[in-house]
């Protein structure tokens, strides 16, 4: 007998339907005997209603209100399944943050989930209950809701299996598991069975849209052991865990890309002391996050170019903000560029494997693909490339490093 | 400077465009100095929305979770409505029935409010911050989500102008005011400018569905002054008050109807003892209402015939009970019959004035109306009669107890 929390995303209970179909997943794992704690989603398209609606009566509203209406969405979500569970002869009630309560800080909108009160929830789960959690919402020292930021309800499920010491925390979601790259893209490409929690982290803060990235630190941080698995079918998922648990050493586990990039260049910039600071410093206080950052060495010892990369939907707003400081910086010509595409390698074992990375610039360069920004980390490599050369990129990525399974490989 | 309760029903905040209109009117009563307290309902369709889902999930659900899923509307109304408020300048924030707490009973879905705590609303509205409160909720005492009931934003209203003392509860809809019947039947139905809470609490419990009758019945109570009137309009609508405020005494203030009744009669009844229990015990055992009862004198001393009203929509099920019953009660015939409406007039008059009762038999004996079952009470009378005679008779009425107005009386 274990305990689980079993996490199921906004597809997944996109309809009643779908609602009813987890519900008997979770009723098969009550019927082995397990506990369980089940986290829910907003059904798919209501927290994106809710977001409309907070926007249409008022752009620049109160975050706090904002978190009051768009926690409905998971409100309405735990009462449904609670009902259908019940239905199946499972004893289960719903629990909304604040009545938990999950402790978060007050950044309304993006709170961070401080502590989970669990000492009626572990009395209930012992007696056989399910309890049917609402994700994404917690409570503020302010006795108001707060709500976690998109995606949050993987970190909800996430904390409350650290807090709850659960064997597994498994989000049930519309895809099979991680894959070695976006399957749309490269037919050969394997769903792993296991990857390790730094290379999810990489994985997902550069683009895999599986799990959000804060869940996976907050998993590493406890030890949780995560498994991506889908709601349709009865395949085993990937199970994201310690590098430990690892037998197959990779040194490349994914192939990754990110459509979300704009590249921003600056010419002419004034070669000298606090021009950095005079560029980014404006950027951070309006709250645009830069990412690759590329200077070029002087030529002349008077002015160099400077490239670097915003979120695409930040570009316009990053261009406004550095036309202001245009004449302290050296009267720079700005080019904005959105079609760019940021393609990465991440495995865990290229900490003892060198020239990776060489690898990676071989075969980009093998099919004449222009890199323009590198950044890498101890275990992953990213180019930002030309957009058109996505599928072309990833494909020759994803068969270099013998990623390709043993039926399709090229 | 008073202090006001001012309410929102579905309609008057059906669209974003209408909350914006109803906040407007909010700043004009803070404009003017005074401290409010809003409450609101659901958008108008929101909260049908949800009781479907959780109908289609599952009939017969846990009113404890159909209780999480129906608050919801209520609680977008309160954030949107607090985000507009803040748009226009005004001090406001949003109030979850949890977080005031508006304490109730735990009958969920049809709760009762035992107690509001005020101390930090009443902190708050002296010093000017308006307070945005969710209708129609409330919390148990087992601190989960309780409701009150459809209409019981009324209700919610009221017990929070009882609680803060207020001057006044605007409660604010889509009709101009109470009418001495629905204008939709008679052109010459006026506008009461006041009507005692008796004479409201019956017109609400006889068909006028403009207050919800619990909350009518909470006002006379607590003698809160309560305003009915339009959201579309700035002209004062009807206030329910005291008998004593009322300098014009009306014999009759209004006629009203209702199509919700169905009717049953038993012929063949034995005469004995017992039988009554036997059939209305199984009756209230269905939680259904039987409403106007009588019973025919007994031509042989053996059997006799019993004419009874249910709710309309609970017909089906009332016949299916008495069908378990039928052999025990005598082999009785059971003729039920839908077609049927309830009219009555309502006033304190009728007290102090002997004949009303019989003039209005009179008025309808006049146009050839049939009465099939009568009913009083010492501030109204109704008649149940055949439905196609329902303009008529309160076309009838309205004339004959001189309510029509000047220009258009008969």
């Amino acid at each position: 007998m274990a305990r689980l929390v079993m996490k199921f995303g906004g597809t997944s209970v996109g309809s009643l339907d779908r609602i009813r179909a987890a519900a008997q997943r979770v009723k098969a794992e009550t019927d082995a005997g397990h506990q369980v704690a089940v986290v829910v989603s907003a059904m798919a398209g209501e927290t994106n209603r809710m977001i409309d609606l907070t926007q249409r009566i008022s752009p620049l509203h109160d975050a706090r209100e904002y978190d009051v209406v768009v926690s409905c969405g998971e409100q309405v979500s735990v009462g449904l399944m609670a009902m259908v569970l019940q239905d199946l002869g499972v004893t289960a009630r719903s629990w909304l943050g604040w009545q938990i309560p999950i402790h978060t800080d007050d950044i309304h909108g993006s709170a961070r989930i401080q502590r989970i009160e669990t000492a009626e929830l572990e009395r209930r789960l012992s007696q056989g209950e399910v309890a049917v959690v609402a994700g994404f919402q917690g409570l503020g020292s302010n006795n108001r809701i707060t709500t976690l930021g998109r995606g949050g309800s993987d970190t909800s499920a996430v904390a409350l299996a650290a807090a709850l010491d659960a064997e597994r925390c498994d989000i049930y979601t519309d895809v099979e598991g991680i894959y070695t790259t976006d399957p749309r893209i490269v037919t050969g490409a394997r769903k792993l069975d296991k990857i390790t929690y730094e290379e999810m982290l990489e994985l997902a803060s550069l683009g895999a849209k599986v799990l959000q990235t804060r869940s996976v630190e907050m998993a590493m941080n406890h030890g949780v052991r995560v498994q991506v698995r889908s709601t349709f079918s009865e395949a085993p998922g990937t199970l994201v865990v310690d590098e430990e648990e690892i037998v197959e050493q990779r040194i490349v586990s994914g192939v990754t890309y990110s459509t979300d990039e704009a590249k921003i260049t600056l010419r002419h910039v004034a070669d000298r002391p606090g021009v950095a600071a005079a560029i980014f410093g404006p950027l951070a206080e309006a709250n645009i996050v830069v990412d690759m950052i590329v200077q070029n060495v002087s030529e002349d010892g008077k002015s160099t170019d400077l490239t670097f990369t915003v979120q695409r939907d930040q570009l316009a707003r990053a261009v406004s903000v550095l036309d202001k400081v245009k004449e302290t910086i050296g009267a720079a010509v700005i080019t904005p560029d959105a079609d760019v595409v940021k393609v990465s390698i991440v495995g865990v074992g290229m900490r003892s494997h060198a020239g990776v990375a060489q690898a990676m610039f071989q075969a980009l360069s093998e099919k004449n693909i222009n890199i323009q920004v590198i950044s890498t980390s101890e275990i992953k490599v990213s180019v930002l490339i030309a957009a058109d050369y996505t599928e072309l990129a990833v494909r020759a990525l994803h068969s270099v490093f013998n990623l390709d399974s043993a039926g399709s490989a090229a």
